[in-house]
């Protein structure tokens, strides 16, 4: 059994005899962020339930995970319901659950997934890889604070819009193609193969748009994350343990909330999955 | 009572008397598309359920529907569930239901929501709108086909990336920035004031990305959209009932699925919403 820390993070062990389509897992804390887990960690231990589910049809093409309140330490119930089958593509609605402090369980992500039997066809990338630096040739991120521990559990390497050094309030960038632009090159650390899983985890790795672009640590929070896969096995196979180049862009910010549109393509410049989310900011 | 064929589509009935959160509605052949509804009316109906209910708390800021199969003409069940209020969040759960062949109940469509009560805060605009000619200079697309109702519901005026006038099969343009992408004036015909329901259904309107690119006439159907809603009531008033500038481009195209990056503007540049949308194609 891999004893890699995403492996431990995402581990479910069927409870079938209480309900069908349930697991149960434990949070791990080499994933904590400041409040709860990193919320990639979580969306992928919801997807890895449809992942583990003995009817599920295909692959998953489309994911989308709602961040009602954070996890807390502990056993959590994650619930992946296939409610409609098709032939080539199925419906999956997603839950992860958490008993609160009078022991009642209560709802702390929402989701659904679609899967899907991937066939040959015609094929294209409108969105080709940015020309930038290889890895070894760009500094890895240091974590700026042992608190936020999952941040150790990635080789990160920006190219472009790294984490703001001073937080002086100052603006990224006049200009508004830059302004709240990230690209960096990412993979696990100890490096383990990719999979469906730890893409979606890589989709949420993006430091919150608004501190680039405002240079101002304002308390944030993700409340929605969509991933579409565009790679299928073979794909995910090709990238291997190997660098993604990831690029994360923020759209609108306004009335406490700023979207991301992200990209992840594999060394090769293959885009293999993109990515949007919704981010809660207080100020 | 509005007489307008949008408000007439979203009229939905509560059936609290079955279960909570449950409401009927009929289908609109107002709104037909080749198979089924079109899809931005399935989604406007998926909120309104939500904006219909009781217990809501706040304005919506994010949206996921997911198409499991076409909505046949006839009766329908509209389900949006409020699974966590937080202090100024709430979590919705949706569903559209529709009887089978058999009488039985199937779910037609899965989504997600979240609402908000929004506060002021600092914001900015990363994704200005682009300098395009106003819509009283930009001819109004003529509906291709009768069959194809809905389209006759909007007033829509290609600046760039209009349908092919020829189905030969030849790439709309050599470059990569500009293989996938509309840009579009939009409004309600008759127009209508904006409201999140409509600002949904406009997220809709794009002709698939995949028709644009290689000027075929594939078979596609939208699988999952996104909306991420950036306007507040007050933004939607200002809007009115003026026309709103679409963007829409396609990142990846493999294995039988395209993605579709979408933004809406009112006329004065301000960025109502962002959206995505996931697209099964044949071939």
């Amino acid at each position: 059994m891999s004893s890699h820390p995403f492996d431990n993070a995402l581990r479910l062990t069927p409870d079938f005899g209480v309900k069908a389509d349930q697991f149960l897992g434990v949070t791990s804390p080499d994933w904590w962020n400041m409040v709860g887990p990193f919320g990639g960690i979580s969306a992928a231990i919801a997807l890895n339930a449809v992942m583990a589910h003995p009817s599920r049809l295909g692959d998953p093409v489309a994911l989308t995970v709602n961040f009602a309140s954070a996890l807390t330490q502990g056993a959590f119930r994650a619930v992946a319901s296939p409610v409609r089958t098709n032939r080539s593509t199925q419906h999956w609605v997603l839950e992860l659950r958490q008993a609160d402090a009078n022991g009642m369980e209560t709802v702390v992500l929402t989701g659904t997934a679609i899967t899907a039997v991937r066939r040959d066809t015609w094929s294209a990338n409108d969105m080709p890889m940015p020309e930038v630096a290889p890895p070894d040739a760009v500094a890895r991120i240091i974590p700026p604070s042992e608190a936020v521990v999952w941040i150790q559990r990635y080789d990160m390497r920006p190219v472009t819009g790294p984490l703001p050094s001073t937080w002086d309030g100052g603006a990224s960038s006049d200009d508004p193609q830059l302004a709240s632009l990230t690209q960096l090159w990412i993979r696990d650390d100890p490096p383990r193969p990719l999979d469906f899983a730890s893409l979606t985890a890589m989709a949420d790795v993006f430091f919150p748009r608004i501190w680039l672009r405002r240079s101002v640590l304002v308390p944030v929070g993700t409340v929605s994350l969509t991933v579409y896969f565009h790679a299928g096995v073979e794909q995910l196979a090709e990238s291997g343990t190997g660098y993604l180049l990831g690029q994360a862009r923020g759209q609108a910010f306004r009335n406490g909330f700023f979207d991301q549109a992200g990209l992840l393509w594999s060394a090769n410049g293959t885009l293999l999955a993109t990515t949007h989310q919704l981010v809660y900011y207080k100020e």
